[in-house]
């Protein structure tokens, strides 16, 4: 027996002198490493299972080999791993083509494996000087060994390219990135440099970034900072209003969201080592405000009824085009939106989830100032999105805080709402309260009597007082001895109302969608609720004031920022891609505004369920 | 009978009431103005024959129209020519898609037809206003229109274009032109706006420019101006040299080159009452050393031997990148070079000469400051470029000129040389000589006996003298009182070296294509001259002097600008596109300074025939 060595995955077999280097790797990669590709079987046909030997000895190449590697490739070490037979111990390295279409693997944030199928793929190209005897430019010989080595009849080349390559010359070898047919990046050190890419969930609030290793899928950093967009308003459509108020203003709210993505991708590659000018691609999910916003695109018609999108086409807009520093000729991808309030982060998060492959019935909700809801049967979908606004990011609260250390985000109400147990962030004194911490407060203050059914505080209760200008009535859940606030942490009236008018607006949105369908809330086999609020927000409590379908626990399911993990799977997968442009075309927008009986419905969810 | 008209072609034909709007189309259209699609032979099936009723009346709309079409196209008046049939005198529209492929033309300069396929296609689409019960932006229209009414699933939109039409939404109609999948142009004007597109053949001296419709191929105006890069060298050289100064001295002579091509465009325009905005392709073909300084290649290695080009791809770039003022996403396509001294012009002289394609041996030439010869067996082709120097523009020979009025451009010498008979450019008063008389000039007084083979003048020869300077013998051709220059036009000793090295070089090139093929002169069945001289010299005289191989004169063929021609035909057909890079491919390039044996054979063929 003989040790087999496989690079660049790190795996050794041992295996009978005599056998091909497929059938070594067979042994031992095809369950979690990926395989090696043999679309053909092994039969020598396709010269799709090239191989590198790194170290060691194998049988001569053949007629066949030969053939398929010609005599560059062979002098430099390229076998086919079906005819290439194991004389003694060997390394083989196994590149990044070879294995592609075969890797899966699990993006955090879904339970869902995909095929790693990135589009971008690197070529080293073995270069000889120009010389009278060998007249041929780098550019040249490039496109040549592309040609008769990989079949491309017709690459073409980054423009911001041209220049960088003769003024290198002088090199053995070249490395070059191809994105389908165009080359968008090219350099001399090979071998260190791994092609990276950027995925971000770009929010309202918050631009969540992703670095990733593209030839292994595996995420190298992940971060998260504010919009700085916010300096011109906390919402979107004061964002859009100040982009309207004329082209300076437009292209300064754009910069400062380039800068933003900048900065944030520098400080990824800051923590993972990393070089921007190795980010090849990127790809941007995010609402259409946001979306329209980066591009420059119209938002005239995004700021009035009936808030359409410019454009819902996927695009494709050179990383350089937009002021972003990454690869040369690198690419930002824009998912596509649906409508005005349905963008890329809910068709990312639809993918991420599988709902639409799901069988049975499936409704999927990612809980924001905006929530965006899907409702879908087999496949079909329809969407909607209702204004559930700020509550549950801690605003418009009276001590109500982001979802950060200190605030109250688990609240247990016992003995007819005079004991209370609370929970905070990081476990330190209590500050505020954040979004989960005031749904759990109002659905234990409704379950103990202390709410009535139409969202009334009962005056009369112990803990239950009238404010200090007596406009309101309040519920003390943290007097000031037990807090870090200095002062009672109370849930107001107003607040009640706050939570109601968000729970109203979602529930309504769930209800129009299953009106629509002809279902009721029971058919409902699988809840999936994203997003930050969603993850950490008690199911118990959504349920018990009706914001979510009174249904059996375990059809509920938290997946975290599934809007990022789906970012993160376009960017590793052509095919992802492609299924999510299916899936924002597939989708049926409903307008809540637009339907009569829509504000019916809103009102009448407005009381906790009886 | 009834009468049928077809629009924009502007035919009629009478027809009986019954017959088919094809049936109609083929009575009249099938010659000359190209005929309606019809791939399946009028049985539905493809749906190709899609035309517009403008006026009049046609049998209604049966269910297969009705499934081919789509209710919007019928709404829209749109039929099938091979289902609707004509009740009653109509107009009818025949779309550019509907006659695209099957158009033929002929461009000048060439005896070539091709089909027109051009790379623009433009698209009517009908648009709604935006409303609450229609909630489609106009892009969202356009690309459901596309992929409803042309299956095309992936169109992408140049970034430029973005804002551009919300902004001029509410009319009912966008133009939208598409290049491949690309919408690279929009406007809501529709019908009046025509698709141009401009051809260049870009040379060292000269711009020759030509503005086509893109939709019937016609040449709306054709132009040539100096290129203003002449300030900065009269050679190729001296333009690399300068541009190799510095990075700034670079982008200086780039700026200038778009700067004429953008007045090239301007002029062609003015002359066709065109708009540049309209211009929605152009075609560049140009030596290699244009073509780099044209897009800022690295022109290092092209100064200096092996003189090899940076990248030989065919490259196609945004005008707007470029700073052409063309249509928003117009995009220039730049035709593949072969080596340093063979250019895309070369390629698309042989394109337009149908050289590739010939049976039998051709010989092309193109002949300039430096000529490019290419020697043809059955589509196998070896090309050379050799140093023939400017004589033949005029320059460096004493009273050279350019080819302009007052121009000696003919001449017969007769009666042992003692009589000279000249003509003129424009019939003027003689005022110096041009490319073609000096090579009459000297063939005339070689076949007179007044210029020996080596190319001594016989100075005991009447008309021969010795210069004032006493340092030249010179041959009088027009003495003082028969011209307009006010002294004597002398054909001095030195001019006759200038055509001596001139000839050598090209009859040298000529012999060594020969020799690599095993070919003898008489071997060759084609001998295609292109370029201005070559199209105004008389081949008896290139022949007698050795210049060009003697045979018989049947086999010439001055062919013109076949390199304009040849960018026409690339601009008006991507089949000819994709035919000119594969040239560009199959020609195999022989470096003349490489070879051993080039001198041996150059100074050999400095001597006159026996």
């Amino acid at each position: 027996m003989v040790t087999v060595e496989f690079e660049p995955v790190g795996r050794r077999v041992e295996v009978e002198p005599g056998r091909t280097v497929l059938q070594a790797a067979r042994d031992v990669l095809s369950l979690d490493a990926g395989g090696v590709n043999a679309p053909c079987g092994g039969k020598g046909l396709c010269g799709r299972c090239r191989v590198r030997l790194v170290q060691g000895e194998l049988s001569p190449p053949g007629e066949l080999e030969r053939r398929m590697l010609g005599p560059r490739e062979l002098a430099d070490g390229y076998r086919l791993a079906c005819q290439a037979l194991i004389l003694g111990p060997v390394k083989v390295e196994i590149p990044p083509e070879t294995l592609a279409g075969r890797q899966s693997l699990q993006v955090a944030g879904t339970a869902e494996e995909i095929a790693l199928e990135p589009v971008i793929k690197r070529y080293h190209i073995p270069l000889q000087a120009t010389t009278v005897d060998f007249p041929f430019s780098t550019w040249q010989q490039v496109e040549v060994y592309l040609r008769q080595n990989y079949g491309m009849e017709d690459i073409s080349i980054d423009s911001v390219l041209f220049s960088q390559v003769e003024t290198l010359a002088g090199n053995d070898h070249l490395t070059v990135s191809l994105r389908g047919r165009e080359i968008i990046n090219a350099f001399w050190t090979a071998g260190s440099r791994k092609p990276l890419g950027l995925a971000v969930d770009l929010g309202t609030t918050k631009m969540a970034g992703f670095l990733l290793d593209l030839e292994t899928g595996s995420t190298l950093a992940a971060d998260g900072i504010l919009n700085p967009q916010i300096a011109y308003g906390e919402d979107v459509m004061s964002r859009l209003a100040y982009a309207l108020e004329g082209a300076e203003q437009y292209s300064r709210i754009t910069r400062v969201l380039v800068e933003g993505l900048d900065r944030l991708l520098q400080t990824l590659c800051s923590q993972a080592g990393a070089r921007p000018e190795d980010v090849e691609e990127a790809v941007i999910v995010g609402n259409t405000a946001m979306h329209h916003l980066l591009l420059g695109l119209p938002v005239g018609q995004l700021a009035r009824s009936p808030y359409v999108p410019a454009l819902t086409l996927p695009l494709e807009v050179k990383a350089r085009q937009l002021g972003l520093g990454m690869a040369g000729g690198a690419v930002v991808y824009l998912v596509p939106a649906v409508a005005g309030f349905v963008g890329g982060d809910h068709v990312a998060m639809i993918l991420s989830s599988r709902i639409q492959e799901a069988p049975g019935v499936t409704l999927g909700l990612d809980i924001g100032t905006n929530t965006e809801i899907v409702l879908a049967r087999s496949g079909e979908m329809i969407s909607c999105s209702c204004a559930s606004g700020p509550a549950f990011e801690g605003a418009h609260i009276q001590q109500g805080m982001r979802a950060i250390d200190g605030a109250v985000s688990k609240v247990s109400v016992t003995s007819g709402g005079r004991e209370v147990h609370c929970e905070t962030i990081g476990g330190k004194a209590p500050v505020g309260i954040c979004g989960s911490g005031i749904l759990d407060a109002v659905a234990g203050l409704y379950r103990a009597g202390v709410i009535s059914a139409s969202g009334r505080l009962d005056t009369g209760h112990p803990r239950v007082r009238w404010s200090s200008d007596r406009k309101t009535a309040e519920y003390v859940l943290v007097p000031a001895g037990e807090n870090g606030a200095g002062r009672d942490i109370v849930v107001t009236q107003k607040d009640i109302s706050e939570i109601q008018l968000a729970k109203a607006a979602i529930a309504a949105g769930i209800q129009v969608l299953l009106a629509q369908t002809g279902l009721q809330y029971t058919d409902i086999d699988r809840v999936v609720v994203a997003g930050a609020f969603g993850t950490h927000l008690q199911l118990e409590s959504a349920i018990a004031i009706g914001m979510l379908p009174h249904l059996p626990l375990q059809r509920y399911q938290q997946v975290g920022n599934a809007a990022g993990a789906g970012a993160r799977m376009i960017l590793l997968s052509a095919a992802e891609r492609r299924r999510a442009v299916e899936i924002a075309r597939n989708i049926k927008y409903i307008e809540l505004a637009a339907r009569a009986e829509f504000n019916s419905i809103y009102l009448s969810q407005i009381r906790f369920p009886g």
